[in-house]
């Protein structure tokens, strides 16, 4: 199948993917008296009194905003807001189908951080949570920055965690069949946007000992010239030795692979040098890093990307609408490093038996959804 | 029944009226290839090349958002934002049900002009317009006035000018009954805030030449001191003789009363000093301004109020699920004054033989919508 043009054709049919739905009758005077004025005043009353009562009143407690300013739409960089609905309103869509989390898409007209932040500010009393989308790096990690210290429901920008989360799910099950033990190895993480600086810090707190994290000028090193204060950060906690080079150098002797840059930019001589039993997850979109076969044909063991036409999708749908399910149920004020671990393992174990085709559950797997959502819910209510 | 305790059990139960729907399945992979990646790339890419197919293959053209800064919440007051959910929910369950209108409700955390201002102009790529909702006076007419000037959709302040149209619609089928011309009429108004200046300039347009406006402080008049820009603007428009005085004495040889104001402002004997077939639209919630069987005893003719339990309900709940619907439908990008007008002139045709205790239709009445919608769309299409 033509998946661009069924996708084209699926969105003129329906004019997008999501709309609003009545949860109760009104056909009467006496529905309309009781959802609408007067009897509603009393409702607004008792929330006024107790604003918390807002999420046992209303829907608060089941909404949530998607928010993206249109800077990294996809892998189709930065097209705008309006170009940036078609995929909220498809994550809308997932959310509520896979999670029963009712979301908002909103695809809002300035790419300041200031004007960001502050349209997540006025939103909040509208919704219990709020998950950021497809904002450029590095202006992202300031956004979710500010807004962890001024909101006190939880933000999750699903680009940085939701990513990182199912990559340490997948490397979590490769290591279960390698018999590796992540503090051993040498692990090379290509592209250091939203995605690879938080797939960093989460394998950091998960335990690895040895990251080299590369950026379009190569590895990154403590003192290196045109480091924004993000992978400054990063260069204090990897790469000791202070390594300078390429991605070919880097991946000398490594044991994972994990790619969130471009097409193409791995080749078969540099899986060779690679450990043996080595793990590779090229998942740039929509074409990999290096082709399964090829890194198989390398020498590769265990291959995932970001598509479902190859086994071992590595996908942040497994993971998002997991996250919020358990935040919305447990109340939670802020997505922790707890949360972020616990959700990997989560969904880690819904796979019984991982071997090196079926490292993830697929991308339609409800199982993933609550995995995720009972993890979130119990690191909450330690 | 007792209104408010079943509006309490009511919204304890459902947790809110709305929720979102997804429209298309999402079960098999394929399902997700389509409507979300890979296949959602094609949708983004054509809205970036051409941002109007934002009205045709995602959700927008049926989209508005209902903002609000819980600033003046039904007649409750300034209780805020969280405690305007009930109510924001319960006019987009409305528009749902009665007109097949998506709406968000987004109650925001700032009560600032700017702020509500830049909101407004953040959302605007994600939808197809905005129902300005309990924003105090005068500050909703500012924030109006600048929105028509920044924002390429629609925006209507229901409380101005939703009122003001079914005050329109109620008056025109009660002179059609009392057989009185408006432009020979003098016309009371009681309440200058953002109902009462609505209305006024409303009838102003429909040809009334003879208004006296009333605020706390009594008959505006050209020249009053600590009157706001908006009242000001009245002022020169309407009591040419500059009449000074209260209630009492603007009541006297009055052929309409129109009270947005508070319970109880009115006595029977003011209504004994007004003209042969009186016209008393008594709206202040939840008590009107007289009640309508002292009104009949003192002599008025025609009553309404604002409430369903008496004939003659005049509730703007009649007209902003058919102005959104025209709205939409025909793409109008402002909300002029002959769409105002003609939505009141649609809204009162809808009533076949008015009678003085049948001037509107009933507030369940699906008649209304689409009368409004059709109406709104033929101006537009002029």
């Amino acid at each position: 199948m033509n998946y661009k043009q069924e996708a084209m054709r699926l969105h003129r049919k329906y004019k997008g993917k999501i709309a609003i739905k009545a949860k109760i009758k009104l056909k009467t005077k006496k529905d309309l008296a009781v959802a609408y004025t007067p009897g509603v005043g009393r409702v607004s009353m008792a929330i006024a009194r107790n604003k918390n009562l807002s999420f046992k009143l209303t829907n608060r407690a089941n909404t949530i905003a998607i928010v993206t300013d249109g800077s990294a739409i996809l892998g189709l960089g930065n097209i705008g807001p309006e170009a940036g609905m078609p995929v909220m309103e498809g994550k809308a869509a997932i959310f509520k189908e896979f999670a029963a989390v009712d979301a908002y898409p909103l695809c809002i007209s300035s790419q300041e951080t200031e004007d960001i932040v502050k349209f997540c500010q006025l939103i909040e009393p509208s919704v219990a949570g709020i998950n950021l989308e497809d904002i450029a790096a590095p202006q992202c990690f300031t956004v979710l920055e500010k807004l962890e210290k001024k909101l006190s429901i939880p933000v999750f920008h699903d680009d940085q965690d939701g990513t990182a989360i199912v990559v340490l799910a997948a490397l979590i099950n490769a290591l279960r069949i390698t018999k590796k033990d992540i503090r051993k190895l040498k692990i090379v993480i290509n592209g250091a946007g939203a995605a690879g600086i938080a797939i960093t810090r989460l394998l950091l707190s998960y335990g690895s000992k040895n990251i080299l994290l590369l950026d379009s000028k190569g590895i990154i090193y403590q003192g290196r010239s045109g480091l924004n204060i993000y992978k400054k950060q990063i260069a204090l906690k990897t790469n000791k030795t202070k390594q300078k080079g390429d991605l070919r150098f880097a991946l000398k002797n490594a044991d994972v692979f994990i790619g969130v840059s471009k097409a193409g930019l791995v080749d078969k001589e540099m899986v060779r040098g690679m450990n043996k039993d080595s793990i590779i997850f090229a998942m740039a979109n929509p074409n990999p890093e290096i082709y399964p076969q090829d890194a198989k044909n390398a020498g590769a063991y265990i291959v995932g990307t970001g598509r479902s036409d190859f086994p071992n999708q590595i996908n942040n749908a497994l993971v998002f609408p997991g996250i919020f399910r358990g935040l919305l149920d447990a109340g939670v004020k802020r997505v922790t490093r707890e949360i972020k671990l616990n959700a990997a393992i989560g969904l880690a174990n819904t796979v019984k038996k991982p071997n090196i085709n079926k490292i993830l559950p697929a991308a339609n797997d409800q199982k993933a959804v609550y995995a995720i959502a009972r993890a979130v819910k119990k690191t909450n209510s330690v």
